[in-house]
């Protein structure tokens, strides 16, 4: 069970959301005393976008809470926009390459979740890949095969279709190898300019997600599970939607992969 | 609060005591949901003794259980003595140098607990170090510099006494410095014949410290925690108590390091 | 430019070969100040037999020249059949995925060299792997690549066969892709039994490999490249070679891949 | 032997001086087929000066060449005022703690060079810190005591008095142990406005320091080695100087700290 937080609007400094003392991810990742799931401690990223297009990246194995170079990046940098994420690895290996987020071109992506029985559909998976993205995968985890596949499927045009695709093509693969079908699926991803999330699961337990107004109404946070002491007032996004914001604000919309009905825009306070 | 394992016996592989599925250290360490205490995610170690007087170290500052060479090392190797260790760090930096167990010579070491107010003692306490035994130290822990100390007041020689002196040296730093006098010291060490262990503290609350026979009595373990799910009969050690285990035995002393009187061995079980 | 260093025959400790100072693989691979090849700095590995069918394995991305683990272990293990290695990289991640010896069951591989235009070929390579190779695909070398396709290719029954199919494979695609058909591949391998080493290239560039008796004969050593300063004789292995080192000694036989008449075997020495 | 870049001037991106292909900090240190000296790849950290007094540290004992976060890091940072480091040990430990820069408040250190004997003098050297600046030593390089001792002895008032007090210290105390009066030191460091550089020796050996005029004049680049294929025209900087770079321009010192007279100061290009 991997946590994580992502920010867009007026800048701030990445300790702001990532390492703060008692209500950040960092410290929520240590203390999980009173959690139900194990601690965070197979490694972390953050990736933020400054003056380019494509954004910085930074991933280590270490656990966040040891890290002294996280803790002075996350002190410098000051970003309008960035992910961060801390893993629980459920067996994968630990590695650079296997830590999220994940970043294409001026994509960045991350993710809680899981795809039941992957070994057994990864190659499957990875066959649908162009050799474009088929060279571009790094690691062995299912959440990058995820993003690589939305990629594939046309993230840039339409992001809610991309990963709509993508989770279909597993589900498909899950029937053919005789594989339970279950994918569960809290994501959060950026080209820069929105920043998007989705909450979905084939079952009823779609990891959680939750959004919080910051520096007075000029930002929004966006993290899997909340902070515990923080003064920020978290609001559940519902199972089966898609967040998206912009300097518009932030907009909510249903997200059913397996309807085929276009799914529809709803704006949200 | 860290976590340690120490073995003597007929010979074994490291992998029963440090890796098993279920019951082991590490097992233990990385499921903490249940524990009072955090996960222990900050570096762990090994130090076994094989064909040479000195131990073989290895230490990392990943957590153990997402060390892949961890499991291989404790699936190949096998030894009649051995220390190991997990560590949770209370805010000291994660460098291998701060990793237990430390080795000097022939001499492994561990150490659960803490003496209180250690950075405002660390200065003198160092400088009753020899030229020797200070260029001996190599990170900045408590728990290395009262090996260092033990090895200064004749470890070789009597280490009951040993210890005793260099805990008496720390509560003597703390008193001309100001400092609340507290020290919890549960530790084991060895110089490849005896496997030691002591449980102490100047206050009630000195961390816990069991044995267990293993290998049908031909060997015996000692731990900081029961391992949950182990068939092992766990006795606990009182605090105040420093143990001994030889091809004789295990046999068990009082620890009072504050008191003047020779402190009288006392064969046990 | 990778270096490695094998041994099989009496056991020895593993610092003999690895880690000696002056005439070790190590050594050599951080003094290469006279090298025409720049220094193996991306990480190291080792692989050992001991008393399982499988082999111990420890890797990491350090240079192995600092790391004090590798230092320790090569000190205590003793082994009849080890493999040594020390990465310089071409180009692609450092990862302990990535670090040689790659180990699959009771077989154990490593290898300097290159297929030329990889990246080209790499898809249609991988997609000769039967299901159960390719989930055993950890990292994103050709060398590990050439490793699982000779296991799919019979390395179990035909060592030399199972490579020779691996390198034909190679070159087909190379051929179908429109890149250069070039491979360069100095490789040793063993399945706890004998120790194979190949030498080989298309063009007349095949990395060295040299052999030495050790111990008094009870021993033999397989190197990439010699040891400046060592004792040891060593004899060049001619490209084109394929070298078998059993309890009966060594052979060597024409390794041709591309020539369709079988093998001939050829005692020597 | 390390190396080293430091930059004052208009803002630029890290990677300018630190990673650029062919003419960079890291890919000079990773190509050292034509250098005297061995390749650096023990550790690397850069120091950066942005929006806080404070600067941004980033350390890690990977080679700097295969470290992907660095690359990140380069290409994302700008900076008016930056350090780099490229290490080379020359016998201490890989640990984090002792990669260059050091960084205390608002000053930032690296150095090349050497004392001899160091570790015969080092605690007499350690014992000549205040309390203070002893609890900030973390790591067991003489570079880290040297910026320590610096501090002591009134960096923030006079930079050149400082160092020339902790180099007379060293002196004196291989006097003392009838170790062989030697140091070399060529080092940069800043407190966020100005950068400075002081290339001194006891022997004719003085590490070598260059400097050249960057972005038409607009910065400037000082660099333990030239960069061998770059257009910047360098400049070397004689022996027994201190460079001083400001926003009015550079400013050149001699720096003799065995002499008692005031070291004067005299305006350069």
């Amino acid at each position: 069970m991997c946590r994580w937080a992502a920010y867009r609007g007026t800048p701030i400094h990445l300790e702001q959301i990532v390492s703060a003392p008692g209500h950040s991810l960092i410290d929520q990742s240590h203390c999980a005393t009173h959690a139900k799931t194990a601690t965070n401690g197979d490694g972390f990223g953050i990736a933020w976008y400054g003056e380019r297009p494509e954004p910085g990246l930074y991933r280590d194995v270490l656990p966040a809470w040891s890290d002294c170079n996280l803790k002075s990046l996350a002190r410098q940098i000051r970003s309008p926009l960035f992910l961060a994420h801390v893993r629980a690895s459920t067996g994968g290996a630990t590695s650079r390459d296997n830590c999220h987020p994940f970043v294409q071109g001026r994509w960045s992506f991350m993710h809680n979740g899981q795809i039941a029985g992957f070994e057994q559909i990864r190659r499957p998976m990875e066959a649908a890949l162009s050799d474009k993205h088929y060279r571009a995968r790094h690691g062995s985890t299912d959440s990058e095969l995820l993003f690589l596949l939305a990629l594939e499927f046309g993230l840039d045009e339409n992001p809610a279709a991309a990963f709509a695709a993508a989770i279909r093509l597993a589900l498909a693969e899950s029937a053919r190898a005789g594989v339970k079908e279950l994918i569960r699926f809290t994501a959060a991803f950026s080209d820069g300019e929105a920043l998007y999330a989705i909450r979905y699961a084939t079952d009823a337990h779609a990891p959680t997600l939750y959004s919080a107004p910051m520096c007075g109404g000029l930002g929004h946070c966006l993290v899997s599970e909340p902070f515990q002491d923080a003064d920020a007032k978290w609001h559940e996004i519902p199972a089966g939607s898609m967040v998206t914001l912009t300097a518009g604000g932030m907009s909510s919309a249903r997200f059913s992969p397996l309807q085929t009905e276009a799914m529809q825009i709803a704006a949200v306070a």
